[in-house]
């Protein structure tokens, strides 16, 4: 197999980008990464997006896109995996230049959330729960989330003020992401006191939704022999679960992110000792919690202690969500596992401004789509 | 790169599956494709579809099927190119094992759409058009088919008559095909007198929807050596077009089609003198026309010949639509192209029971989405 490098990438400020259509964004993501990697064209465009079809009565969004971006006539398709579906659709261009089929891709996400009804984008997200199970019951995914914490408060014996370090410290690290939704400093007791969404999760433990498009170019990394550095996928991995939370035997466990991390750490031979930085996925701040434990920062249970002992932090044992996370940066559903791997590149490239890790080598990122049904972890390094 | 090899198939058939949901269609599929590979597990499902989103309200199907069936936990992803749905999740399968990164996967497709209001289901389906330049202008599928079609008579100056062999073809051959929508005898008498749907395409020119969904099991050929015969894929092409039809130079001119197919040809070192047998996209008559052209059977403005001399049927220079094609075996949208390939790998074991092109060893299958803007083609050979 090929080994595959990242030689650019893309993206625009996630906003309420009312001015600008989901094919507009996706171009200026396309556009941005070309331009970083200096190169004028490629042979297939992978696009994870999740709304299309359901908020912009178009699908077909891959020979669309294409189209749009002045690469007419190449290879093009759509992933879909909820709100892994950027993820998914980088593993599926890793893929396919691994196999030697395809020799340069441009793998992104791209979703337009905001210029719809607020009732309609909450009931498209739903999709990504069981129709037939959990959404005919009327929970959304912001309760099927309150069912977890609610529970995990339960079995662990935690505060709900014990996840506020997780969402302080992405909103502390968007401040200096240009591209991040919201620039709003954040403490604990405007955590404590914020409005109350799905009891026990509240409008600080929530991400922002928002529109967004992110992009890479990936290459075969024997293309680049002599140069250096080259930031390169070490390891990826993908695994799912039931769509139906109460079908899994742990809800509290995120088997999917143990499966998917476990991979990736093999293919990459790292452990989570190895890791400068991790980019999860902060849909809401349990699911910081639970990435952590199942890729195996922490002990079952014992995720908030790693923000509560500052250990997430710029500087900490596992700095996280570094450029903002889903919870600031913001979480543009199909686009947000792209924006994962853009920022992970910029740390390993030393582009983080404001909240780069020194000296950061190795960076994993991981992409939850639904409950955690599916769940995808990718590392890179820069060697 | 890894040669691919395909081990088992399964299908239902295409009808009006009152009764089934998406669900257990794509199970039947699966569970049917497993047991004729005769293995009870695989790495790795991917699902093509279209409409579950709009039609079904639930996205995140490929964990949701992975889970039905079985093979919770194994990686999983839906991917998507509107009416090429099904092919383009072949080629992310083969790519996928192609890499070395997956031994063995699903590749399915599926689709459930009679059970919703026809307005919606014609609605859905127009999201495969341009949303913005098309289908705001009241255009509709087959529309926008019925210009094309208007187009070719005008400018090649066939008569619409001229077209009856395809459908009276894929009708017949439709007839010993128990997974066939459509067990109708088809004459010339009545295909001229059809209803008219959208002049010139009558209803004799239009395939029929349905509910259904195909599946093959594919592992690296490597593993199967001394066994024989296998049924490998030794080509695999795809492109794009503009979604909007006006966009293009030629609008008569399937170049997605023609890309892919010489793509597919260069892979596996053939041409079309070298093929047994062709599973071309029927979704129009017309379409049928411009596939052969493109894909090098016939002279631009010459396709509908083909048909004429009886080149097309069974025991023919190129056998087409051997088991009902889209317009007789039905087109639920996003499993078409799954079912072709299953149809050819039928073929290429001698299961072809009543429409058996004999001694067939080598065999292409092509799938379009929207009105040409995706088309993958792929030859598989028996050796």
């Amino acid at each position: 197999m090929r080994k595959v490098a990242i030689i650019g990438i893309g993206q625009t400020p996630v906003a309420e980008h009312w001015e600008k259509s989901l094919l507009l964004l996706a171009g200026e993501a396309v556009f941005a990464a070309l331009s970083d990697a200096n190169t004028p064209t490629v042979d297939a465009l992978y696009v994870g997006n999740m709304l299309s079809g359901l908020l912009e009565r178009q699908e077909h969004i891959g020979a669309w896109i294409a189209d749009w971006v002045g690469l007419r006539g190449i290879e093009a398709f759509k992933v879909e995996a909820a709100c892994a579906s950027g993820a998914a659709a980088f593993r599926m261009g890793v893929m396919a230049v691994a196999s030697g089929e395809i020799n340069s891709a441009v793998v992104m996400g791209a979703e337009k959330m905001t210029d719809s009804h607020p009732d309609d984008t909450t009931a498209a997200l739903a999709t990504a729960a069981d129709a037939d199970y959990e959404v005919i019951h009327g929970l959304s995914f912001i309760s099927l989330n309150a069912l977890i914490m609610r529970r995990y408060l339960h079995e662990y014996g935690w505060q709900h003020a014990d996840f506020a370090p997780f969402s302080i410290n992405s909103h502390t690290n968007a401040l200096s992401n240009p591209n991040a939704r919201l620039h709003i400093p954040l403490n604990k007791e405007k955590y404590i006191k914020a409005p109350m969404v799905s009891d026990p999760i509240n409008l600080m433990d929530s991400s922002a939704i928002g529109d967004g498009a992110a992009a890479v170019v990936i290459v075969p990394a024997e293309m680049l022999r002599g140069q250096q550095p080259i930031i390169s996928v070490i390891g990826s991995g993908a695994a799912t679960d039931t769509l139906a939370v109460h079908d899994r035997r742990e809800p509290l466990w995120l088997s999917a992110a143990e499966k998917s991390a476990k991979q990736a750490y093999r293919q990459a031979g790292v452990g989570p000792k190895d890791l400068d930085l991790f980019e999860l996925h902060d849909a809401f701040s349990i699911m910081a919690a639970l990435s952590l434990e199942a890729s195996g920062f922490a002990e079952r249970g014992q995720g908030p202690r790693l923000g509560l002992e500052g250990e997430i932090l710029i500087g900490g044992r596992i700095p996280i969500t570094t450029r903002g996370g889903l919870k600031a940066r913001g979480h543009p559903v199909g686009a947000t596992g792209m924006y994962q791997i853009v920022e992970v590149v910029q740390q390993l490239r030393g582009q983080a401004d404001g909240t780069q890790v020194a000296g950061a080598k190795i960076g994993m990122a991981q992409n939850i789509g639904g409950s955690g049904a599916t769940i995808l972890t990718h590392i890179l390094e820069s060697s």
